[in-house]
């Protein structure tokens, strides 16, 4: 009765939890690699700071003492601005403590065990994790080889409620066509909702959408283009009944303060993204086409990642060599994802460093 | 087909809404108001701003650059020195973005359709919304009229999963027989989460609990104490298979990089926590007694705000007449509560102003 039951068997208070989330796999903390040295190019991170206007906010303008009170439930005034960029108004928009805070609140309002979801396969491997925790359904359909849209694919997710897409894609980095998403938005019958984390990387964007179906949610991250994976904000954009119902589900204080003004001054910076952005697409191309050039197969990237086969096609070899070499890449083992690996775009020098590694390995 | 449907009714897309959601009332933000010289007591937040340490850490000692990677994503070491100032390792916290996000994890982890959740009335009033997401019976039983727990509580929550008990409660600021609640842990079949919000005000928690039963969790908040409402950190502690499958539910990274490092900062200077709740604590002893001599029944409170019904026992009233005078302070309407207001412990000055009012007004 009396008991520390602390070992992670045979307690008796785990009869408590849906039965659902006791099947499912632990959490597994991302790998936080403390070596010295080392080039970090697992997780997507932008190897650029961010903005300046974000060390003017933090050491200059912020006062800390406002710390005191709760910040803007609504993050109003960053929403106004995110809205207005695309002709969009603040009820348009919703903030979230990252994306997957959005993610989160999207599946918890459009997906249960009668309301299934679908994604492709590969794609970001949270959406599997998000449906088990709303014990529902996942439908994955299969890219065609070239990691494009099947042909069939609205007959195949047509039992689901929502879908979920990220253009450009991960791990794969390709965009989808902009027309054959478009015909998904007018033709599917529940929400889509298009992850557009990486967008910022391809010069193209579904917002125009959120205007013509009143089914289409768009999100976005501050993780990647702006530099700001430890300040945690992402947000989404759709027709304002979906954001007023969206908003039932956010938690009620669930962008912190500090991550609001942060966000709003680096959104307001648009030529430090332009440049940052540049140098990112820049540095990528160069690499792609000298990972080619030593035999890799390397797929066409509208993102700050490249997603490459090595020239064995040995994707699992590829990153237990480069991390021999204190380079760490992220692998998928599994299929159609087992031969490459993803490599986060760095810095020229990072870049050079990488580029040597591989020529060395499979020059 | 092709349509700005932004209005909030008659959207095609509601009906992929989980009907549940749809049926929800919508989320009304708190109140933010912007009156100038406004005596702001309605929110429970901490008159007092951050220790210096906050200052320090966000002026001199953080590096910005360091956002462009992701935070810790279980906060490893804040966790470790919280979970080791009451005697528990690190698998036996788990943090999150305000206990807001712990809340809504607990909720997601031990109720549903089938498992019904308990609290008492009046209580805080996030739980029966929290149970209306997960689609869970909420089973809420009255206090007694002293707002103490009712003899028979335990066979009238029997049914349900999940019991869920603010101590301070919240909105009546007593503070519940520990006696009462450690017998409750050892009877109830189901998890008793004991949310501390305000336990720092009261010089009493029921941490040591976790170690005896392996049903409880204690969840804490550095909103209140530590002034940091506008940062967002809450944490649970638990014996570590409950706290294993709450991971599962965890946003991976849903703790910022700077909230992390200011919490552990504040969270160092026990000084300083110690000398701001003290203060907190006599104004709030000497408003109590001035109340008291006006004629208000004021209850006796453990927390950082009073429940106090005024000499008309007219809460309503009340309020209105404060917030002509500029003061703001909470009303609950409705059964049990409709008697009293709720006000948020500021510093002495806004605290003499107050007791002026209220002489003006019912002296």
């Amino acid at each position: 009765m009396s008991t520390f039951e602390n070992s992670l068997e045979n307690s008796s208070a785990l009869k408590y939890l849906r039965p659902e989330i006791l099947a499912m796999a632990g959490y597994t903390p991302g790998e936080q690699p403390k070596i010295q040295g080392l080039i970090k190019l697992n997780t997507n991170e932008n190897p650029y700071p961010p903005s300046p206007a974000v060390y003017k906010l933090l050491k200059e303008d912020f006062d800390p003492s406002l710390l005191k009170l709760y910040p803007d439930p609504v993050a109003s005034e960053l929403c106004k601005e995110l809205g207005e960029s695309v002709g969009l108004g603040v009820e348009n928009v919703i903030a979230g403590n990252g994306s997957d805070d959005i993610l989160t609140m999207a599946f918890r309002c459009f997906c249960d065990k009668d309301r299934p979801v679908a994604c492709v396969y590969p794609t970001y491997s949270l959406y599997t994790v998000l449906a088990g925790l709303q014990n529902a359904e996942c439908i994955q359909v299969d890219l065609n080889s070239d990691f494009s849209l099947p042909e069939n694919l609205l007959e195949k997710i047509e039992k689901a409620n929502l879908f979920v897409i990220p253009n450009p894609n991960a791990p794969t980095s390709n965009l989808f066509d902009s027309k054959t998403l478009e015909k998904i938005c007018a033709s599917f019958k529940g929400i889509v909702m298009i992850d557009e984390a990486y967008a910022d990387f391809s010069g193209q964007t579904s917002a125009n959408l959120v205007k013509k179906y009143p089914n289409v949610i768009v999100s976005r991250t501050f993780s990647k283009s702006y530099s700001l994976a430890g300040a945690r904000f992402g947000y989404a954009m759709a027709q304002a009944p979906l954001i007023y119902n969206m908003m039932k589900m956010k938690d009620s204080y669930n962008v912190n303060m500090m991550t609001q003004k942060v966000a709003l001054a680096s959104f307001r910076d648009k030529e430090y993204l332009r440049k940052t952005v540049s140098l990112i697409i820049e540095t990528r191309e160069k690499l792609g086409a000298e990972l080619s050039s030593l035999g890799f197969k390397v797929e066409k990237s509208s993102a700050n990642f490249l997603f490459a086969a090595p020239p064995d096609r040995d994707g699992a070899r590829c990153a237990n060599l480069l991390r021999d070499e204190k380079i760490i890449v992220r692998y998928f083992p599994g299929r159609m994802t087992g031969e490459y690996v993803r490599i986060t775009i760095g810095t020229p020098e990072q870049t050079a460093t990488l580029i040597a590694v591989c020529r060395k390995i499979y020059g």
